[in-house]
């Protein structure tokens, strides 16, 4: 609870078009799935498509989904402020699935609370796209790599 | 997750005044150390105020002192909604401690995400009086007895 | 908190081949992924068969991937207990990635703390199969559909 | 995930009447309050004194309280290993409330699962005194300070 906020990174330090050709890089194997639309201030709001291998019989989303959509809207929320680390890694996340998602693509808004010089700590509300109550809520935090 | 809304309960069955008497005679051990500041549909706002037992050495406020304003907030901003149901039990909170509160009262955000039949969802913000900042945000999960 | 025991359900409805048979049926998707390897009394134990989807450069298994395996391995330690109830569905996941994991499949050991009328609760410890050290831990809730 | 794991810190570092007068010198608030029942390497049990003001109506032990016993055993598990670092604090804690605590002492059972550099993560078992099945579970992280 002692670390120093990172003051000096009130604006983000990747665009829209970075952070894509960054996560498409680096994770060659979910290529195309994320589309970012909107970085702001410690703030990004993603969309998810979901493939066929995520839905679940019933006309849903599977949980393994949901937790793809938030992780990875953390992560670029993280980045964003802080620059393209890959290495910056997931060490704890509490998400609660509140209700069941519609049969479509997902829409993730992840915020970042505190921004540590070891830690990242933040939240994600999820959505499925065209309802208005989210069906996920997820507290995430996140280690940094050191600076070289 | 596939639990109905309390579609019906838009509006809180508490005012401030309700809610503050009802805390005094259920916990007459904390009798005056929450104020109430504000009651709206799925939302309260608290201040709880620190008694000397809550310190700690470097001028801050303790873990558990922090737990009880995130704890209490949240089990507020449920009842405010369903009536006043002492049994209401914690079930999970999941609490991250982002930075170190000042030596002062306590104000904390509640927000009820989802109120399903059994299970209140939701998170709270925690600060010091004060500061713009969080000093921890947690997520919660509430038991609802069943009606009689 | 106030929930009663299901004293009557000590032991396992299900056997090992019960379980494999059940999760090939109601998620098709995943069909020869999961091998249950153990069944005891509030306690089962899993391997999961990694993919080439789920790994990561660096030779590492996603945290998506960590995440179905101690997710499906608590809802078949819940199963385990209550039968075969497919409706039986996370409300919560509080994980911790402790180590990276190695190149290779997962194994996954769960228990039940607590077997509620409404909610299961548990935690799930993970491991790369060959190492001795877990790589992630995770506490779980589980909601009961209502028995017919 | 990619830290390193303290391999030189197998045998603790403290001892019991060390730990008890470690925490009366750096808590005088809570003097007497912990008994220290066993340290061993990454364990520690601990017996917490349940005072008046910690119980509740019905004969119960109240949250804070159990947050308390909680919070306290994983500081004492994570000091046990690394030796007398009071700046170590408390970062995230998920806790699970399972059964209703019965009107005594409670005992907590804390295990390290994962000592880095930065990060100590584990969790802590909680019973009420004389009773078999757990009444709360929690994970926790702690951050350690830099070493000097």
């Amino acid at each position: 609870m002692q670390q120093e906020v990172w003051e000096d990174v009130m604006i983000p330090k990747m665009s829209i078009k970075d952070m894509e050709a960054f996560v498409d890089e680096v994770f060659p194997q979910v290529m195309g799935t994320f589309h970012v639309l909107d970085i702001a201030p410690y703030r990004v709001k993603i969309r998810m498509r979901i493939r066929d291998d995520d839905l679940r019989p019933g006309g849903t989303v599977s949980g393994p989904a949901m937790f793809t959509a938030v992780d990875c809207a953390f992560y670029m929320a993280t980045l964003a402020m802080i620059g393209p680390q890959a290495l910056t890694v997931t060490t704890n996340c509490s998400i609660d699935f509140m209700r069941k998602p519609a049969l479509g693509h997902l829409i993730a808004e992840a915020r970042v609370l505190k921004l540590g010089k070891v830690l990242s700590v933040g939240d994600v509300m999820l959505y499925s796209e065209g309802m208005d109550e989210p069906v996920a809520h997820a507290n995430l935090t996140y280690s940094i790599p050191k600076s070289r």
